[in-house]
């Protein structure tokens, strides 16, 4: 900045008025002062700024992975709440380990944004506790806090959208619905699980449950496992999109009757096409997100838990006969 | 600090000692402190880091749109790379507007990035001259910078691939060939055209081409208006993933011979399976991440442009008969 003014034959504070916009600067003082940084490839220091100001205009968003379709486009409303205000956002992907999660939310967190929305992959949150006492804004997305944190929440309706697929399949006459899911540790996972059990009361089969992450070989075999049951499934209810995609592909054309948890693109081009419980994961972006900015612009009230709510779309593969 | 060292009873510079990791702290003096800044929430401010030391173990990614999958490959590419390195990744989306592409790549070096990767929506890269100067590293990657400006660029071979696409479609004995791809302003677009007219060589007909943002109902009429040719196109090749899929859409079911730029999930699922000519966004990512560190780590050498190659995968829809 000292060879801005010496360069533009103008005082230090001219030049700092000039680029932080503030008035008192002649306009032809200032054109020659922004010819002199156009010159010398001056660049306001941010880190400085931020020292003085104590405000970042930046918030941090932690994911579990940026090549999950539904991650994706929570991260892209995320994104577009946070340009509106004027902000950057600072993103990562904890990839499903608790040790990720707090690495990265520290690592923000030392470079103080002003607020974070947080996928946890982790279930013990009691580190962000000397942050929340700091004043750093937090909003959990997807899944809860882990026990103990009283947190603004935005969730899916898991539990209610799984008993609604489920019931969906019992309409249609079928009486063996099998489930096949994500790691039963993951909250969506589980919850999922609880409200596929509860639909289906005294029709519910242990032996029809399959739960770990996403793979075609293991889930092939899983499914081959209840095909050789005495009572076989007529129909499958996999419990987000990665397990309806490799389900889909592990089923290699079998005809059963299929009902997914999560839209996913195609799903209305395949043959049948898929029917599934449909969330959306840019509404839960956004509302997650304009939560936090709530919050930064002051608003104190308790801890929000929002529930979105999900929608059945049938699209063939719900809709076959036993 | 200064909270934490009257806490811990001790000078301000053994607090900075603990905090820092170095060394010439009795174990029991180092405990005191970590049970203070415990008790007292104390972060350390990353800010000041940065002013004292000059890097900030950041790097940033403009990409066109994290929920396009193409784009979400590349960053989480680019993000395992960066967390190899230990280091923080910014990342935003530009949406194909050169003046957010200009926005955050200024505000990424605000905050002193230590270098960039960028997907390119503008044509003009002059502002970057002066950070570059400054010692910013940049690569850029899917397209190359605008005139004028010599860097590191990573590119897929477009118009390659696309003359690879074609002639698979000839060899199936198809004398009309379409092209349906993104608005011609986009440099991969423009390169898969070119790839396209080559191959084509005299059978090309500019009647058989629409270059657009893909978009189903536009696109239908696109098709249609080709369809009603005296001589209708028997085969279509679409410029990129968003095209491939609109396509299907507005195709219908129509039968009609087709090849994809870029592979995409479920194109094997659906049936016909989708042709594609794929290229690898993951290793787009690696390639032009792991050349950023290498300048960061002080290799000075010129300039590189890598291409990477493409693969034709026969699926079913681009071996139908005329």
């Amino acid at each position: 900045m000292k060879d801005v003014a010496t360069a533009a034959g103008v005082a230090l504070k001219t030049v700092s008025r000039v680029v932080n916009g503030e008035p008192g600067v002649h306009p032809a003082t200032a054109e020659r002062v922004r010819a002199a940084i156009d010159r010398l490839g001056y660049r306001r220091n941010e880190s400085a700024r931020v020292l003085r100001r104590g405000r970042t205009a930046t918030i941090g968003l932690v994911i579990e992975d940026v090549a999950d379709p539904f991650y994706a486009g929570l991260s892209r409303a995320v994104e577009d709440v946070a340009i509106a205000h004027d902000c950057l956002l600072l993103s990562g992907s904890s990839g499903e380990e608790a040790g990720r999660e707090r690495e990265l939310v520290e690592t923000f967190c030392a470079r103080r944004v002003d607020g974070i929305v947080v996928v946890p992959a982790g279930a013990d949150h009691g580190y962000l506790r000397p942050e929340l006492e700091a004043g750093t804004k937090v909003v959990f997305a997807d899944r809860p806090p882990g026990a103990g944190l009283d947190a603004d929440t935005v969730l899916a309706d898991n539990a209610g959208g799984a008993g609604r697929a489920v019931r969906h399949l019992l309409g249609q006459g079928h009486e063996r619905v099998a489930f096949v899911g994500d790691a039963p540790a993951i909250y969506t996972a589980a919850e999922r699980h609880r409200g596929y059990r509860d639909a289906l009361g005294d029709r519910y089969d242990p032996r029809l449950v399959a739960m770990r992450p996403p793979a075609e070989e293991a889930m092939r075999a899983d499914l081959e496992r209840m095909f050789a049951l005495d009572r076989p499934p007529t129909a499958i209810f996999t419990g987000n999109g990665r397990c309806t995609v490799t389900a889909l592909r592990a089923l290699a054309g079998r005809k059963v009757a299929l009902v997914g948890f999560d839209d996913f693109e195609l799903a209305d081009l395949l043959r049948p096409g898929v029917t599934v419980v449909a969330q959306d994961p840019a509404r839960m972006g956004r509302v997650a997100a304009e939560l936090l900015f709530r919050r930064l612009c002051g608003d104190e009230g308790p801890p929000e838990h929002i529930r979105l709510p999900v929608r059945l779309i049938p699209r063939g593969s719900g809709e076959l006969a036993p």
